[in-house]
């Protein structure tokens, strides 16, 4: 009896915490069955807890629960209210962390005062409870809920109920029980798992892992019909085999073919899916596999969070820069006449599946611009990332299976980190933008004709180094050593001939700008970064000529 | 020194819990200064901890620990770490928990006793701590702990560390952190508030509370420039004092107006919303004000959500429908030729603000097609608003402003607590389509145009009761008391002439279809419903004959 996907939920904690109302709560939302282990002994023994203690002792008593606790625990879809001293028993204990998930309902004594005092007053009980008839009725909740609170505190999650409704209190254990039986049933063999405040999906990096698709798509709990979309570029070599792989797993599929690039993040396009899907009856117990680049992850990704308010989605990249970046985190979106992504939503995938093999089909020049994103993954947070990227350099460029599925992971893992700090891009996950400021302007001053993405945050690289050095932040060597990692990896890092005014007229538009003010992520070392909105125009601009220039 | 917004965060828990580590990522992903009260003391002082206890006393070292806690606690944006032991101290506890959010960080003995042993191995210490050279050193641990255990249960807030990362663990507390403070900063005088896993935002009700919508996005932190989007019915009416309101508030607006009815819930009126908001260099910062009814909130919402991947969104309901339902809850969208709302998303607004005065100029026929969700509201959970709604009709009809503002609010706690208790529909909040399987239906099969929606759902309420009857479920007097209810509000109960297959082939294309069985929320008594996925076919049609019969 493990804590998997399947474990119940167990309530403890003191008198007035709330087991027993805030547990049918639970239940109800769950569709699960309520049992209060003191009535279901009180209903196998035919005599009252009081009677049980008194004719048999304690120790009849703690055995009793055990039993009953034994046998609830072994059914399925359970929640389980305990007495306050189930949890103080060893036996009792070991059973309920062992096979369930254990919440502590908690409550200072003042509250539980209160409570107590409310219960009276609304029962209008004649027969006021003993302990109101005392001196210093607190303290007689404080000293035995005391004793308890070392027990307690082996629980799996704690709700503190003071403030909370029934409902909030019902929602927090819930919350808990999903956090916990996911820490507890993430995949052994994920590279990396993104947890955000309401999800969390594993990302699987590997060498001919499109194989293991159906199998991971059904062990996170996707059911119903796989709508396959992806490019014309990708679906030729990948389509039907991908289709052939649901199948055996009993997925029905079908698929769509949107012409390959950046075009297709349209409206137009858009609109063609979801008329694709109406057409095809899809459900919101259905799933949508995005199998391509990032243009197919973002697009894709914007229709299932949007069509019937979201179906679930699985990111299936076939790009260096979808399996390092654009497929994990959950930006999705579609492009605007004037702006790229700037329609779109956060939207969580249920998993990311990247097949390393898959890379050996892309063109060479998209290849290389996905390890731009990954050299900025290192320059931004991971030294030993950077010294592997230089030292094997070779084998990376050459696509070695072990190396590459490595340093893939590696880099998926950093983007998974920052996202799960930052789902919504409110602070820690501003870093990504590293070298994006310029790459921006330079794209679209550049009509997204010029650069691929890679190659323009590549110069943005190299443009948010020399600003930081210029600031008196960042060492030369450091520069130049990115400039070499860049180079030998075939990316530019200048850009002679674009227009200056028409990159500077961009980045004023660019969407992360804040309040008119230009949001630079620069660094102050390697992994260290600074973000600044305090950058002198001149300063910055007299950067950009620079690049323009070299 | 209350809990406000402004609170600052207090780590406690035992040794080797994380105070330090996590405390420094939540200081980071905040922006907010750390500050441990040991190393604070003993910067202080010019003395080690074990110094002051040996020369001093521990009385000393409390006092100090107080004094160093008191001036930290008066400074804003701090995240402070204590030792494990001043919680324990009476005069440190008040002023922790009097001054900020106190987030307990546990893991349980044997976590502990690993972490211990693992830092020891690193540190490479060649002086083995002494803790791993007694005998049982678990127990060690365990000890104390259960000591201090009282004192931890005390805290605001509890995150049990075991399995998590120092990332996720922060996570944790900034969540908890975010959860306490507006548990204690939820205005008091809002009608409800939603509170999902991730938001909570106030619903305000009242006569006239349009003068306070300024002050009110103040309070929930907007800022930037108001975009407010409105249509050609209520704009004339509203815009021009909304603007001038806002204003008064310092916010820049502008305004965007569409032609009024479900037309405009389409692509292209989104996308011309979209260019108004690229054009006009709309940022995340700024916010949408969506004024009118249904439609525009639908629609302005779905743009908010999706524009810039999301700007913060005010609900300014003037229509009945709106205060009471649509408004609340993140329910976004627009329609899609083959249905209605099959493009969308969940997006909880900042706030919502219903000013029941604009109902004085809402068209009769809408008003009225708004109370079949006050009544739907009270027939599936709450016999007292059923009561009021039948006592108090004249007066309600009459737009009485007490009685209206009560029922209103009422009716929009409901919702709220639906939505609170389940965002994403998939359990509670089901039921919320009660009288909506036949409504949706009955409008698909007249092309949206002879039936408003909530003359659908009076229509689909009459047709589930009497299901909810002929399957043995509900007394015919309850049938009968909604069906009277319905018609004193001028709401009607059938619907002569309707094609009976054009309903039944709508009914299958219904989006709330799951695995292509018809879910149906049905009723068992007042207040209590019940989901079927088992109706047999004919028994539904021949209900809807007897609603188009009569």
């Amino acid at each position: 009896m493990a804590k998997g996907t399947d474990a119940n939920i167990i309530l403890t904690g003191f008198s007035y915490t709330g087991k027993t109302r805030v547990g049918q709560e639970v239940a109800r939302r769950l569709g699960w069955s309520f049992v209060d282990i003191d009535d279901e002994i009180v209903r196998v023994c035919g005599k009252t807890i009081a009677d049980i203690f008194a004719q048999d002792g304690e120790g009849r008593f703690r055995e009793l629960e055990t039993e009953v606790l034994g046998k609830v625990c072994r059914e399925k879809h359970m929640v389980v209210s305990t007495g306050g001293g189930a949890i103080a028993s060893d036996s009792n204990r070991e059973l309920m962390l062992g096979s369930s998930v254990v919440v502590c309902l908690e409550a200072k004594p003042s509250t539980i005062y209160q409570r107590l005092l409310k219960d009276t007053e609304e029962s209008g009980e004649q027969e006021v409870r003993p302990l109101l008839t005392v001196p210093d009725p607190q303290g007689r909740i404080e000293s035995p809920k005391a004793a308890r609170q070392p027990y307690y505190a082996l629980s799996d999650w704690t709700v503190h109920t003071d403030n909370l409704t029934i409902g909030e209190a019902a929602d927090e254990v819930i919350r808990g029980w999903r956090y916990i039986r996911r820490v507890k049933a993430a995949p052994q063999d994920a590279a990396c798992v993104v947890t955000t405040a309401t999800e969390s999906y594993p990302v699987f990096v590997g060498w001919d892992s499109l194989d293991h698709l159906g199998k991971r798509m059904r062990d996170a709990g996707l059911g119903g019909r796989a709508h396959v979309v992806s490019d014309d570029q990708v679906f030729p070599l990948y389509g039907d085999r991908v289709k052939g792989i649901l199948e055996k797993d009993s997925f029905a599929t079908d698929s769509k073919v949107v012409p390959q690039g950046e075009r297709s993040k349209s409206f137009d396009t858009a609109v063609g899916i979801y008329d694709w899907l109406v057409a095809g009856r899809a459900e919101r117990g259905d799933c949508v596999v995005a199998l391509g680049g990032g243009m197919v992850g973002d697009l894709a990704g914007f229709v299932a969070a949007t069509f019937l308010r979201g179906v679930p989605l699985v990111q299936v990249p076939t790009s260096l820069v979808g399996m390092v970046d654009s497929a994990i985190g959950g930006k999705v979106g579609i492009d605007h006449p004037e702006g790229k992504n700037l329609i779109g939503s956060f939207y969580q995938p249920k998993l990311v599946l990247a097949d390393i093999q898959t890379l050996t089909t892309l063109p060479q020049r998209e290849l290389v611009s996905g390890w731009a994103e990954v050299i900025k993954h290192a320059m931004i947070r991971d030294w030993q990332l950077l010294e592997i990227l230089e030292q094997k350099s070779a084998d990376l460029l050459k696509l070695d299976k072990q190396d590459t599925a490595g340093v893939v992971a590696r880099s998926a893992a950093i983007k998974a980190e920052v996202v799960s700090a930052d789902e919504k891009e409110q602070g820690l996950r501003t870093i990504l933008n590293y070298g994006h400021t310029i790459a921006h302007g330079l794209e679209a001053a550049t009509g997204y004709a010029r650069f691929l993405h890679g190659e323009a945050v590549a110069v943005g690289m190299a443009g948010a180094a020399i600003l930081s050095q210029r600031l008196g932040m960042l060492a030369p060597e450091v520069v130049e050593r990115q400039r070499a990692l860049l180079k030998r990896f075939g990316l530019p890092t200048s850009c002679s001939g674009v227009d200056i005014d028409s990159i500077l007229r961009a980045m004023d538009l660019d969407k992360k700008v804040k309040g008119e003010r230009v949001r630079w992520v620069l660094l102050a070392d390697i992994g260290q970064t600074v973000i600044r909105d305090d950058v002198h125009r001149e300063l910055a601009v007299s950067v950009i000529r620079e690049l323009l220039q070299s």
